[in-house]
């Protein structure tokens, strides 16, 4: 990387439209999906899947979660480079938690002490049983988790000088039928095409950034 | 930045103790900032208010929505430079939207074309409503908003070599209660502790990190 983080953070724009003769670099998609698996998520459950279509056909298969009602996002997804389906698991069940716990057991997370095993099951229980049965709310859980590894997936890719679009304008239903996403226990949330602007059509590279001011979102005590 | 972004994704750990005796720069502390507010979100809502506490009396009062439930937690609040707390807004209502606008407008989002603030408004508006109304999710909706400035932010700061320790471990009641964030129109939703961790104390620092297989987590299409 070259510049300081903020300086991406600044310049790092919604793209509106790809150059369709840009492809993504076979080792920058690797670094994307260290980026995708590396995320932190709350007690490291990981509640995530991602699909990633480079053809045209797994584009097309995208594309038409957009026709029914945002069909302004159909460009993004065909012309883009790769577009990258952040997708949240349908259930979180003891069979999954402990698929998680034996893979920190196999990398070493609790060198050899049984207790320290029982205490990281113990810990992330206690939390999606808080999600599950006092809040109600797991799903939405999960999502969230889903979405912080979106936010470092944005500022990540554009460190790599990759533009990114995310949409929110998808209708699940649609999408999960196209890619068979409940089936294996998984729903879209996030349809986030990659690729690099087009110079000349992409109106948004050229418009200021804007926020609210510094002052009506912090406080300091 | 020195290195790739996916070496810091990959080396940034979660601090289990903090070297009390290390503070963060102020430059750093403008960065971060900068990264909390030029997160994107969806539609550019940004639903989101922070509270930064750099004063051992702020720490403590974020420290006491961990006596109760999470008493593990307190110790890296106390100890840590800086605690961020991200909170979402309790509302989103019609005065909070057209305040969004007229930002975009003083920072030149629609180069003087009326039309294009209406469109604007009304893009913004389809989003609040279909989750106000259709889904009627949309308290979790400007959550997962922050949690969207979240991932940027670990991200972010672990580049300029910062810790940090998000905490989900809070009692939002006692939490909103002691900063005084309803009465505000916001409330608490994930305590981010941040700064260095201690060298001696810090196990997780010497922890393999531990993720799911490449293979389990992303379909290529």
């Amino acid at each position: 990387m070259q510049h300081d983080i903020t300086s991406y953070a600044k310049s790092r724009h919604t793209v509106k439209a790809y150059n369709p003769d840009k492809t993504i670099p076979d080792e920058h998609i690797a670094k994307i999906k260290e980026l995708l698996r590396y995320s932190a998520s709350s007690t490291n459950a990981q509640p995530w899947h991602f699909v990633i279509a480079s053809t045209p056909e797994g584009k097309e298969k995208i594309a038409k979660s957009t026709d029914r009602l945002y069909p302004f996002n159909r460009n993004s997804i065909i012309n883009a480079s790769h577009v990258v389906v952040f997708c949240s698991r349908l259930d979180i069940e003891e069979d999954y938690l402990l698929r998680v716990l034996e893979q920190e057991e196999r990398d070493g997370r609790f060198g050899g002490n049984p207790e320290f095993k029982v205490q990281m099951h113990a810990g992330r229980s206690l939390f999606v049983n808080l999600h599950k049965h006092d809040f109600k709310d797991v799903q939405h859980w999960m999502d969230k988790q889903v979405y912080l590894n979106l936010g470092a997936f944005l500022l990540g890719v554009s460190t790599l000088g990759i533009d990114a679009t995310p949409m929110e304008g998808i209708e699940i239903t649609e999408l999960d039928k196209q890619l068979g996403l409940r089936e294996q226990g998984y729903t879209g949330l996030v349809v986030v095409p990659i690729g690099y602007h087009h110079t000349e059509d992409d109106y948004n590279a050229k418009l200021p950034k804007s926020r609210l001011p510094e002052s009506d979102i912090i406080t300091h005590i």
